[in-house]
């Protein structure tokens, strides 16, 4: 089995595999990682200099990275410093999307925090986080009317938020008004996936947030991972945007077409809402003013890192996407402490 | 007293008893049970083949027995490899069953969690459990409405719902429809015990759980604690599914009449709703394609696992249904680390 | 100062006083306790015997005493045993109580909860308490219309309910139909101050909780508290009822006219809500079938246990009502294992 | 770079700033104190009476001054003897703030709180915070219509509340008939800025927290820290009201123009929702009778102290305002135990 390009069957099951200085590609693939058995990165002594001058197309993401991209705060520091975050998300059935979007958010340091909600999901979002101003939607099940996207730093767009013709226009007219980076996720994607139009109005340096399944409504089928891969890099190229394909590994994929893999996380974390919670992230590291790659990184990390963390205390079964929102303050104390 | 069978008054009340190798069955049973005070199991040291060997009717689960049956994880699992449950459940006033049932899928590993309830508690559990999707049922008040299952992987059903005729037509619907295993809980079953067509519809491989009383409903009363297994057994080969009575020492009866006797839990959790956060593990395991013996027994022992667990925090008095929940990850993780 | 009568100042201010072996009456009292300073109980080694057969009208409660009250669960005990315990409580604006007298009962030991609210707090109750079963009044903000209480083993009223004139009425019909002890509290007895005549229908071995505000309604001023605990007496004797009179050193007069002074309970409990908690306590003690001397005086020992776990913790200004029922569990182990 | 007065640059950049004996004025202000690095107070010796001999017109306040301001409780006192507060907080969107205000002032020993909000938050409010009581006006959006406030001991109005001509003008109501003292807050103090003839209205000894921006809508600009403090210690004296400028180091000009500077909090508070929780810390302090000034200084220390234990746990981006009312009880435990 080749371990830097794709490779056919059949292949040996192998119970443990070492990769030298840093992970081989191929382990990181769902298709042949899955033959990898159990792997570890084994440190063969090479000197730092060679890694820093070897020409990679891809990074492997450890914590001592995030360490470096964590902004620090300032004694003078106020809300405003923080950026003001919008998030869109939730409708009739699914307004737990809102309501973890909007806690991750919170839970990763945005100043302000403003959830549009479609309006039966009023009374839900004001109990469950007070911390979250409020705007409705006047329509009670679904998002249908753009809002005025001055006064924010960061826009959040698509947890649980339904296709609806009504809710791909309004998608529509607020990509085309805003100005600064946004993340796409879930519906929002699906929707882009039909009307293939809104590609080209996807405002420059925002994050898209796929899943596998997402990400192929979005780009057509793949033969294997790397052409999967080749696939998310073109589409950041084209799009000069980050492209974000969740699971095992998640790849980030940057607009200069270098990827980075993801090294936290664990299988606990397959359940339902927990893109929600990176979505709310992603946007709060924006409205932060983090360049769009490091917040994609970065955000990737923490929330992968809560995952673990929180597994540590709850396991796989147990673990809920409300545990990472809990875990998150852990996870960026872990990393400064690093 | 005789340990193996039937047996008549006047019984001596003893203060402590001894069971050797493994415990007689007289001593699991609530009538001659309440004589025979505290009891231990003594290890008399018989050889392991003695006991593979010998041909029991009954087995007393224990947690390595459990442990052998959970399932791993694998790193490039995701939602879709856990399932997706359906808990129909709640009724006006008795919202708070679909609440907890719904919070005890979510802590045992499902992947997806759509709750159908009636439009009056939308709010309530889109408020309190934000890792749910939710369905309305078009009454405000009651189910009423089967709904599409095709995408469920389990369905659990009964708990608070209530017996309104209306829903009772709406429970014949469904499980016309539904092919997979079934929980049928709590008002399910007193509807079946009413309308007793309906048990020959319920799919193969169904767990019943019914406490005693609901269980005298579906087949009348009988004179001894032997002749409750027994009808216990007949009803699970009758139905090829499991039939799991709630109690001190929860009885499981498999589809081939094999009894197994739990051994955890507590009277800290004769208390309203835990029977419900019973539904949602169950249906939970099943949603992961556990097989219905397998889920029932290890949800059934995880359950009261988790209550042992809640009793040495809060005690017995203390001891509330949500705690169940809250405790169900430490009982997983218990159950791994044996 | 005289310690066993009424005294007339003027009176020294002490910085400690001592008292052999047991508080005498007038430090207990708030308008001579307050000369007395810090005080404590001496052992001075009287023989058992003199305690026991020394006949006192009153006594002071300590956690031995309770330890023996406490009722020990069966193995094969089940929700029935517990008891059903419906709690009429709440009215427009005041839906908190109802559910801090909820969540009371369910933290001590009750079976089963229903609560009788008005129809507006039907969402507060249901999200804030899912454990409880609810009913709601056909008024919007109050209760009006009295329920079958045949199901039954207790019944608690009167926390946060108002005193409309429809609400009497209500509370009159209730309290002549049910044939059990019912906890009387708060807006119950000033209603029951204004109509006198339903003094005469309160079910034998009720327990009346007032704070001494709601006492004076009921009987009249006095003129000390030596008077103050005679009036207490008269009316438990009079009404064959348990009467609470809570406040620091909380008296419990039992309908043999003996009192029993608690020894728990701080400063930090005078918080809106810690009332409505007991009335839950109390009232899931009843519905246990504790009788009702010993469900008062146990009742009111583990409120002012958990209230001073809860200081522990969270300090006097910081305590709130809900911290008492986080801390009922602790305090029911707290007393099992003295 | 002059440590007592105004100064321009060029300054130099420093890493690390020595201040003998305590901090000088400069350090503490925004525009000066950014080019201080950290700083840190030197004991250098000073005999004790030369500070409390040396006459100055501030004060770097230090948790041993809050000890001795914070009031002992008495075995005897109930409920009233800690007050009754009123809240007027929240509008449509913003319930998040009354929410917040409300948890504020409970964690700060009010004896019973009633929160005024506008009638759709009327859920929000009884669920989310089970010890308020809730009164509501006739508006669904908004505050429109004045209450008699003869019951309350103190009055926190402003948080989260909106701008509406007709909640402006309801605010000009309460003022003219409440006559204790009030906290001012956020769109309490905008409208105040806009109707300036209401500040002739403001009642002796209230507290105005505006953050600078809101400051400036009240006092106009101003050309440097000691302009901007010279201005507070005007409005205190003009108003004979305390006000508390918010920021790092918040500053608190008592009515008789001396300053105090704040000595607790971190950049991690810059997030929505924590200057409401300082509003109903403050007003549950002048509602327990706490002199306008020690109420200021000590609950601006107290709200800054919680910050800092929280950020012990859960750091600066992970922190949200729901954790400063979580970590009151332990900042008031702190202070007592110094």
């Amino acid at each position: 089995m080749s371990a830097d390009g794709p490779s056919t069957g059949p292949f040996v099951q192998a119970d443990y595999t070492v990769s030298f200085h840093r992970p081989k590609l191929s382990v990181l693939l769902p298709v042949s990682g899955s033959y990898v058995g159990d792997w570890k990165v084994v440190n063969i002594g090479l000197h730092p200099d060679y890694a820093r001058n070897t020409r990679s197309s891809h990074t492997w993401v450890r914590a001592g990275k995030i360490k470096k991209l964590l902004q620090r705060r300032g004694t003078y520091d106020h809300k405003g410093t923080y950026g003001h975050a919008l998030i869109i998300a939730g409708s009739f059935g699914k307004m737990g999307a809102a309501v973890l979007a909007a806690r991750g958010a919170l839970r990763s340091g945005v100043g302000l925090l403003t959830a549009r909600i479609p309006a039966r999901g009023y009374a839900v979002m004001q109990t469950a986080v007070p911390e979250a101003m409020v705007m409705t939607d006047p329509n009670e099940m679904i998002f249908t009317e753009p809002v005025d996207t001055s006064a924010y730093t960061a826009l959040g767009i698509g947890p649980g938020m339904g296709r609806d013709d009504r809710t791909a226009e309004a998608l529509g007219r607020i990509l085309e008004q805003f100005r600064r980076p946004v993340v796409l996720d879930a519906d929002a994607l699906n929707i882009i996936s039909e009307k293939r139009h809104l590609l080209a109005i996807i405002p420059e340096g925002s994050i898209l947030t796929p899943h596998p399944k997402e990400f192929e409504r979005l780009v057509g089928p793949w033969n294997n991972g790397f052409e999967r891969l080749q696939k998310q890099r073109e589409l950041a190229q084209a799009l000069r945007s980050v492209v974000v394909v969740k699971g095992a590994h998640t790849s980030v994929a940057a607009p200069d077409g270098h990827l980075y893999f993801n090294s936290t996380g664990n299988p606990g974390m397959a359940t339902g809402g927990t893109g929600d919670v990176l979505t709310g992230v992603l946007t709060s590291l924006l409205a932060q003013h983090y360049p769009p790659v490091e917040a994609a990184i970065s955000g990737v990390f923490l929330h992968g890192l809560a995952g673990d963390l929180a597994r540590a205390v709850v396991g796989e079964e147990g673990l809920i996407a409300s545990d990472l929102v809990d875990h998150l303050p852990a996870a960026f104390l872990k990393i400064r402490r690093t």
